[in-house]
């Protein structure tokens, strides 16, 4: 099935990007395969997970990880194969879920490794099943808390954790409002999950069309864009209104605040007159000892057609940077992954 | 004992303020004492609490609570003495606490009325054991959550919620930093509050005094201030940390966005980075149920010593409007009364 061979490709983070990250920021390097020491497996990637996160790593601003640094290789969430083992608990061919970065091998003690068993789509282990869902399940149910009949609005509605958070409002009784980048991801949203509504974030119009598509105002809204999708949202907000702050896709670019006027105040006076509560999370920081808890729901409603999922599929490492510039201007279509 | 009159003194609000009010918004008019009809009470006021809220309900901005019209008496909570009653659950000479406004008399059928019994220092039903030492009880405790060994750190650090914010953090074992408007007031936080250190906010290197004050960083941030206060805090929160939103005086005679650049994107980030929670709150709709659970403790910690407060009393209605205005200005050194 695979073909073995000596060399390890690596994409190294080469430099840090001011805004917008370029192909200069990446470097793409040839190396021995490693060989696994005593308790060791040598890990062959076969999906690689691209996710909005990565763009803060890429960074050395202050923050909850640490950046990955010049000369290393970029960090991400694979799905991998054992193809030598050292360690009695892993065989040849075994499945796993690792964090072996945009590399075609690495080397693990195997305390970081998630077996898969026989699973049937392996790739779903980095999307709906795999961190990105459970960020929308424990974003949108632990702060979130929606209640039948309320209004939830999430935006990247297609993405791989907008389109979980709309999935799982529905399933709760919820009426769900999307926000996209396209005319055909919205129909999507709308026609194959779902949601009651979605609307395009490049229309010029966006706080009226919101405003039209959540008649009783929004009582959750699931932050994981920022930006103007964020200012549509703020003033239909109801009292006691919540708000995970999961991601702010639309500002990792940023280079310098915006200009004024400064509406921090306001935002802090809405907070107060509406009884807001907003909650910042990181999924594997706050949440990591309840994975468990996901993964029956989850896996059951996939099984019930109650959740489904789209993925992007981009083949071949060579095409990660790229594809992961993208990524930060919604070039993408469903959950971006890597195949080797 | 009390000297009976037939004049109602009231004070009006006039005209809505634009920024700062001036005693043009207000209007003392003289009006017959009114008669109460069977089931009513006729009240006579005997302390009036001034408190920051009522700048709000001068304006007609949308807010939680209706505002009050103009040609309207100014609200306000009251300590009042029953002084005729056609209604059987209350007799002459009763002390209740209301919410008759600024006026020497008021009518009530007794339903928002709560007796006050034998109290031996009235007025802090409108303090420390009322609405202020309330909103400062749930505030921290119920949202702020704090963790003996945490840093705990609040603006107007003598006023009738402050004071109450620092020294419930003492009693749970945080080190608790308090920031307010003079030396003086600073003094009274640390030797006579328990408060660990103080700090002027005015005081042009804030942020560089709050960073020393907050060696191990901010894990609570009592948010009754916003302004100036609020930016030397921001850097200074752990992750993690909890912030109450429970006033921004220094924010409410603004009347437009203060200059640029647009610092809210930076707040969400940092909502997100540092997983924070913000959650505003209004005491009497948020936690009105919860009134009883606060007054045993509460009323133990007084008589224990372990909550001590200062009262600034204002004698004569004709000097609310005065007092007020003042108050808006930190011009108050603790809780403001005005006695009748």
């Amino acid at each position: 099935m695979h073909k073995h061979t000596s060399i390890n490709r690596q994409i190294l983070l080469a430099s840090r990007p001011t805004g917008k990250p370029t192909s200069d920021n990446f470097k793409l390097v040839e190396s021995p395969v490693p060989t696994p020491g005593e308790g060791q497996v040598l890990l062959e990637t076969q999906f690689l997970s691209l996710d909005p996160y990565m763009r803060g790593r890429m960074s050395d601003a202050p923050s909850y990880a640490a950046p990955v640094k010049i000369g290393e290789v970029m960090v991400g969430g694979t799905v991998s194969k054992v193809t030598l083992s050292k360690n009695s608990k892993f065989k040849t061919g075994d499945l796993v879920l690792s964090y072996a970065g945009w590399q075609d091998y690495a080397l693990s003690d195997g305390k970081d490794l998630t077996p898969l068993g026989a699973i049937a789509h392996p790739s779903l282990a980095l999307g709906v099943l795999g961190m990105p869902g459970f960020t929308a399940y424990m974003g949108l149910l632990d702060i979130g808390e929606p209640k039948a009949g309320e209004t939830v609005v999430v935006g990247a509605a297609t993405g791989a954790v907008g389109s979980v958070v709309g999935q799982i409002g529905k399933i709760k009784g919820c009426r769900v409002v999307g926000i996209a980048g396209s005319a055909e991801k919205c129909r999507f949203a709308v026609e194959e999950l779902g949601f009651d509504s979605c609307l395009s974030h490049h229309d010029e119009k966006l706080a009226d069309a919101l405003r039209e598509a959540c008649p009783k105002g929004i009582d959750v809204y699931f932050e994981n864009v920022g930006g103007k999708v964020f200012d549509a949202v703020l003033p239909l907000l109801n009292a006691k209104a919540r708000i995970p702050v999961c991601g702010l896709i639309a500002q990792y670019n940023r280079t310098s605040l915006p200009p004024g006027p400064d509406r921090m105040g306001l935002l802090m006076g809405t907070i107060l007159s509406k009884r807001l509560r907003m909650q910042g999370f990181i999924i594997s920081q706050d949440y990591g000892h309840r994975f468990q808890e996901f993964q029956q729901p989850m896996q059951q409603w996939l099984r019930e057609g109650k959740i489904k999922f789209r993925e992007d599929i981009v083949e071949g490492l060579e095409k990660a940077p790229q594809a992961f510039m993208g990524l930060l201007e919604g070039e993408n279509f469903g959950k971006l992954v890597v195949k080797f």
